[in-house]
């Protein structure tokens, strides 16, 4: 056997996604898997942190072409790319819009590249997406570019190919964007008003009018203060514009606000320091380090409190060094996929929030990270003993076909199956979301597969375990109050 | 196949103890696995860490009831319910005794919560226990909590049933109890005299004469002061009394000593400094919070010296923030399912004792945590080097069966099997005692079976250490001297 | 069936090597990673990380005998003997050259505690070793120790068993060693005049000069001013220094630089601020352990820089401490397998280097550590979006079977196969080599197979990507600029 025949022959079988992938090897774990895969596969999907832009859904238009639409946008994709020296520019990603001839030459630097993903998740996602959305059944290559961009090309010029129609095809139930609080809410509203408010919601993220040093703090927090009528310039008016920042979210629809700061302390501070820290920054431009951290420790907790009074979910994932590629920052913009996991601890810096709110029955909170060992060390045990807290994993570098199998291991032995809140989805990749969910309900039948082939649960209860961890986990999770 | 039909199907098959349960599914794998663990699945219990109060083996009444004996007293099982909503008092927790009615109530609890447990150890060692002790057939239902109450109220009722007739029953060799260092062992003593103390046995716990600011320190170091005939206030006498009580402990059985500290830190003090530091904590009733840190490491590397006077093997499990729930702590008490783990750093902290005693023949470490990544970065490298040494996993979060299979699969290969000390039960669920036993040994077996059919070990070789890690391992590692 | 029947069947059947060994379990996966892992068995091993003295190559001598060959210099080996009690003069650690009849003893001790090292690599390592290199058929015991040495002094004795000779017979088609700064290279110069020039390479590992306070420090920097010709006695002459030493390992064949520090951080210093810390240090004998931390990452900073001019590899592995024990080192010296891994952080760390020269085209690093979860969390996604950064793992304590398998899991998903450098033996035990390659091969093909039998690749690519990441991968690494 030469190696060259070997390549041929396997791509001569063509990528057709083939009914067990994803799945255990082991022939009764397999058939078992299936056995429960098939009871969850076709349940619709919730989708509760996710950053497909609201605009998509507003306008409705056509997707500009193949680079546009599964390239640029796509950090996962773009950031291998990077790792084996392209630029940004090579993937349209900080030059505008492009020409379909410059699309053409992207798409094709990708396909010229296609081994570069083997094992990973994007790999996984798009041969899912070419074959599902777009009947591709060759893998992509030098040889194939052209082909796979007509092809493309053609699907996404369809009627049936734009995204409130993509809802219905992928059987997206609830989906919701992420909006900072300076949000008019209007493109939200609109869309209430066109009948789609229940099944595209706002999400509150706040991030930017809590880091007192964030670029666009001031004028974050002007805008606030018009939108809610408060005095947001003092530290009582800031309190009270973000409540009812909250309110209306949740009157247009919000079920959740979304908190991603790079430590998870939620020690409290004293009024008085509080409103110290606020005002130093109102009047001299910025604060110490020092008091930043303190500060958005403060107003984790605050959050906190006000999630107790309006029943919007916590959603909180620290522990990530954002655009730690500065140069490249400075040169393209942000989200370029330098966000970097850092090694946070959560016990001791959770302490005053699940002390205040764990077992407070109007309070509830979704915690998740990237690190993995933080699961069965951290935050399985708190989940595993705070009524308000839920584990929001398997996300980001770990919704993974392996990382979700450790993920379920390490996190449900202490947690139980009961404290996670469903699959985070966390893309802008639209197009990607059924191959994501799928592959989580893929990696939950054949984790729970193994658990009835080890005699440790019955089959029955595992099918019910699915169906709660596809669907009704979510939905109770985030349900209205 | 309807959902319904599935899970009745299932439960209809009983929850009936498999043979292979918790074995792999491989069937080469399994068949070795079931090969190894039929020569370690009778071998006697030697249980050297647990918290079975001495008056359950002195009086030998009979248990209370069902909810007192498997629901109240069981951290791992209030903690998954707490984490869906209910409170203490809601399961027994902190309101004293309580009548047959109540305990009925608290019964049926849990039963109509059954699925919560769903992929826990809890649930796995239950429905061992269940079956094994109870002779319990369907499982735990808002149905069936009713027959399974009187089933096991049958059960206890019984004379065999009674805690000495269960060491016979559950094949224990020896077990060992918790004690503080202010008990004065007539407890034990009198067990002893009974003809009990080669099988019962106690254990120096003096964690809350070390920790300075322990709300009980004070109470404590009179007691010893009494108890040991020196003058407990001066750190002289301290020091002395702690000998006497190592002493008087050895006499009474003891084979080790167990140390519970936040931090592993093991830097000693000059003596001054620890005269200081002692001093001041009796004169201003408290010390700093850096004060007693380095006071407490300090006690560590001096009852490791204490430990190559006496022989007393010492057992070290940092790493744990105990009662994070203050709020419940202060209404409910200790002991709640509130002890979370932290991510301490071992290889620094552990220096100066093992500089000191890690090649001293006459000192025994036993070294232990909840932080998985631990065990394959620093815990297995040291006692992989040092003679004294020993690791004490898996343990609480990870004995459960994945959490087994990490810990052998990152622990062995660095230090090997000889470097262990076999299993930690660490439970006051005395009737899960069997369960949790057989259970390594299960894992064991599963993962010699593994290393056996990938030809890196012969089948005659996984038998040795399975019934070395099983009985031999911890029969030495705690051998007197 | 006793016990010991088994053992003695089992031992009965020899330690032949099986054709199948680490490879999976599950016969659909062991057979198509057979299919891999025959496509690259046979491929030249590149070593480009490792500790054989280039002594033993210039010299050419057979080895003295089977204890100087297997026991003594094998860290791995000799610290399992330590953590059951025996001293390294038991094993011929620290008293230079030793008698046939001291060497029979030790090999003996060795045999006598085969059962000590099941599990481990280095037992794997060594059954492989010990058949294919010396043709034993049994296994090391009191009873066969004799007949063994016997052999293998026999083996030792062979023409073809000198160290160049091996090359061929292992198959190395290149091999570096490590040599410090102040290594004047007239050794390999002379390797190279023997036209062994492009298979024996030199690696500058320059710790030494470094690390302002190690012992050595001093010695180095004069002799390294003495070969360059520069006044290293002042900052400036130092790094002009180190550039020349560069440029001379450069020209004798070198292709990397080999740096150990304790930390990864790698903030640079002001001019003004690095020269004040270095005079310091030539004037008053020594800095404090933060001025020589902050030189140390300030120095990893300058080396990088210099990497970018002269295209020298920049090896990093960070996060060990060295010599734990303290006692033993004074007593014996150093490198006794007291060197313990510790939890450090790289992300905030690396940020320095990665923002400057991580998409530099004409910088290239792999870095490495002992820390598993490091590698999912921290060092996988830097290295899935960095050009210049490459994963040097599986390294050390995970160069074991289950260590690659969860290395290969946790960090190709987020890397990808191709963002790695190829397998670092990291050995100073020569005839090891061929074993530990052959074994990251078949955990290679091992996990591929996987792969594609859960349908995530196709059996061609996996050929493809053993093939690369056994050669072709190390080769473009390394490649000379």
């Amino acid at each position: 056997m030469t190696v060259d025949s070997v390549i041929k022959d396997s791509f001569a079988s063509g990528s057709v996604l083939r009914p067990d992938r994803a799945l255990p090897v082991d022939p009764k774990v397999r058939s078992t898997a299936r056995e429960i895969y098939d009871e969850v596969k076709d349940l619709p999907i919730i989708s509760m942190h996710g950053h497909v832009p609201v605009e998509t859904f507003l306008e409705n238009s056509p997707f500009a072409g193949p680079s546009q639409l599964l390239i640029t946008p796509d950090h996962y994709l773009c950031r291998m790319l990077y790792s084996q020296g392209y630029k940004p520019e090579d993937l349209g990603v900080g030059i505008g819009s492009y020409s379909d001839e410059e699309g053409r030459a992207i798409w094709r630097r990708f396909c010229e590249n296609w081994k570069l993903f083997r094992g990973t998740p994007t790999r996984y996602w798009l041969e899912d997406e070419l074959a599902t959305a777009f009947g591709i059944t060759e893998a992509p290559s030098a040889e194939s570019a052209g082909r796979l961009y007509e092809q493309i090309s053609a699907t996404l010029a369809k009627p049936s190919f734009r995204p409130r129609e993509l809802l219905d095809t992928f059987n997206i139930e609830t989906i919701s964007t992420t909006d900072p609080a300076s949000c008019d809410l209007k493109k939200h509203a609109e869309l209430r008003r066109q009948g789609w408010g229940d099944r595209i919601l706002p999400t509150l993220r706040p991030d930017a009018v809590i880091d007192l040093n964030h670029a666009s703090w001031s004028g974050e927090i002007e805008t606030i203060g018009v939108l809610s009528g408060e005095d947001s310039t003092t530290y009582g008016g800031y309190l009270a514009a973000l409540r009812e920042r909250r309110q209306a979210f949740k009157e247009t629809g919000a079920l959740a606000t979304d908190h991603g700061p790079y430590s998870p302390n939620t020690t409290p501070l004293s009024p008085a320091e509080a409103e110290r820290i606020f005002g130093k920054r109102m009047t001299e431009g910025s604060v110490t380090s020092e008091e930043n951290d303190a500060f958005g420790a403060h107003m984790l907790f605050k959050m906190a409190e006000m999630a107790c009074d309006d029943g919007l979910v916590m959603q909180i994932h620290p522990g990530v060094l954002r655009n730690q590629n500065r140069s490249w920052l400075a040169r393209y913009g942000g989200d370029l996929g330098y966000d970097i996991p850092v090694n946070v601890e959560f016990t001791t810096a959770l302490t005053p929030l699940l002390q205040a709110f764990g077992s407070d029955p109007r309070f509830r909170c979704v915690v998740f990270t990237i690190n993995e060992t933080a699961y069965s060390r951290e935050l399985a045990p708190m989940a595993g003993a705070y009524a308000a807290m839920k584990l929001g994993a398997p996300w980001w570098f770990i919704d993974s076909p392996d990382g979700m199998s450790r993920f379920l291991s390490s996190a449900t032995e202490t947690a139980g199956f009961y404290n996670l809140s469903g699959f985070v989805d966390d893309t802008r990749a639209f197009c990607s979301i059924p191959a994501r969910h799928d592959l989580f309900r893929r990696a939950v039948s054949g984790y729970l597969a193994r658990l009835v082939e080890e005699r440790r649960l019955l089959v029955g209860e595992a099918v019910e375990t699915a169906r709660d961890l596809a669907y009704r986990i979510p939905q109770e999770a985030y349900a209205p109050r």
